[in-house]
């Protein structure tokens, strides 16, 4: 029975995802923090860990990126993309809120709606969204900002739901693994890797200029400058494409020669399996000839 | 006597910058939003304004993301960049501290110490840290995580000072004005450009190549979606130099060829004051070559 390690507690946003990436029989394991969850991948406690590697709710990104890059690579199989709205929560029965519980992250993405719903309530900061809920059951306060999964865990009532001041935000996770088989390409992939490069001027545009020779769209760009090496840079990439698939796989080895250090952090299906624009035939088509022509039966 | 409108209110990071910006005459003008204090200034009621652009300690880094695009240009003459940490206040004489009240974003980044210092105080969220400061003084919590500056607004009592769980935190302020005469180049400059280009592969290296080829260091690339408009994007652009320098202005040249909507959001000095790697000298003669050869003075 495979088990999942995920960024908990029970009835976060991140517990949401780990649900979508379950399937039937698999056990789900909340721990206590991001680096935790690797380390029970790492260690073989568990089969799996869910994370939030995107504009998490409860601001686990930046333990994300850094666990990505620290110890014994682990593999991104899937990723699950949530939308930030919220569930309000309430005992059974409550005639009027208060305090209303939540992460502080939540607590601001929701203050609109609270100024405009409950401008009487006291906002009261929790230690995740999932804490608030509990907080709430056990009498503490009187409403939660909870992940909408947050109701199938506690015996409380949906006093609002779909709450969010933006509309359109939302938080992308990741399904990682030890490194193995990978997913079969299913031309709609993302592949992810991190390049470490010596801070100096252009390195940037040369690792992107790498991918669009090849044709490949990048999709997400992140930088970190590295801790304790001054002036030295550590950029996120996401692109379009499988590692599996000739270009990409050609690209990926471009970045190698240009970067001190890169982590390949997998190839998996994109949420929105909208298909990436490639030209395999192409590319085979070239190293064909090269081939060919090396072997002195093509000229 | 000039004025500066900042985003408010009195006793936050952002007031704390403003004051830094300004000399011994101007006047601090608290305005409630960021959007707000970007029209002060397009009014004229005010000369300039002060916001957050990187890593707000109060969250209103996407509004000034926005608000750099929108309306009339305003272009940035200063930059000034404080360390996140916080000063924790009471009214003298408290004894007991069972609520800590701050801004969301503020009491995600003294989480760590909240729990080592007062375990037992209940963490309360309020619109600013100086609302927070504001309501201690009122006697509605008992503690503000507020930004040091509070302190000499509210006659309230250091608890604690440098409060923070990471070290290294930064916010990077701006000061903003309606186009005009720029600052002289100082040789440590930051140049600062907006630009929407169409989602094609490659657009991003090409605008990166034009930098890399002209010796040009990119301090900062940020990337949004263009609302409303499918598949264009945004990218926020810092670079070394001035625009006044010629392989700046050449460069930003560049940049507009490959943009469909480029907007010069200001050359300033740097806070740090590192001199930026220029090579000016090289970059001149080689102008001045092609405009002997088309005199016909040079071949």
């Amino acid at each position: 029975m495979p088990r999942i390690a995920y960024f908990g507690p029970q009835g976060t946003f991140t517990e949401q995802a780990a649900s979508a990436f379950a399937r039937e029989d698999d056990e789900l394991v909340p721990v206590e923090t991001v680096p935790l969850a690797f380390a029970a991948v790492r260690s073989g406690a568990t089969d799996f860990c869910c994370v939030p590697v995107e504009n998490s709710v409860e601001g686990a990104v930046p333990a994300t990126m850094d666990a990505l890059v620290r110890d014994e690579p682990l593999v991104a199989v899937a990723e699950h993309v949530l939308p930030v709205h919220f569930s309000v929560l309430v005992r059974p029965g409550t005639a009027e809120i208060r305090t209303v519980a939540s992460h502080p992250h939540a607590l601001a993405q929701v203050r609109e709606w609270l100024a405009a719903h409950l401008p009487d309530a006291t906002p009261i900061a929790t230690t995740s969204t999932a804490a608030a809920a509990v907080a709430v059951l056990n009498g503490d306060f009187d409403a939660a900002v909870s992940a909408p999964v947050a109701v199938t865990h506690y015996p409380l009532s949906e006093y609002a739901t779909e709450v969010a001041d933006v509309r359109d935000a939302r938080t992308r996770f990741l399904l990682l693994r030890r490194p193995g088989a990978l997913p079969e390409p299913t031309g709609a992939d993302r592949t992810s890797v991190v390049v470490t490069t010596p801070n100096r001027v252009g390195v940037l545009a040369e690792l992107l200029t790498e991918l669009a020779l090849r044709g490949i769209n990048l999709t997400g760009l992140e930088s970190r400058p590295t801790k304790g090496k001054l002036g030295e840079y550590r950029f996120y990439i996401d692109l379009e494409g499988h590692v599996a698939e000739p270009q990409v796989g050609d690209a990926l080895a471009a970045l190698h020669r240009h970067s001190r250090e890169i982590r390949f952090l997998g190839s998996y299906p994109k949420a929105d399996h909208e298909p990436a624009p490639m030209s395999n035939a192409e590319f085979t088509a070239a190293t064909d000839w090269v081939d060919g022509v090396r072997k002195g039966e093509r000229g």
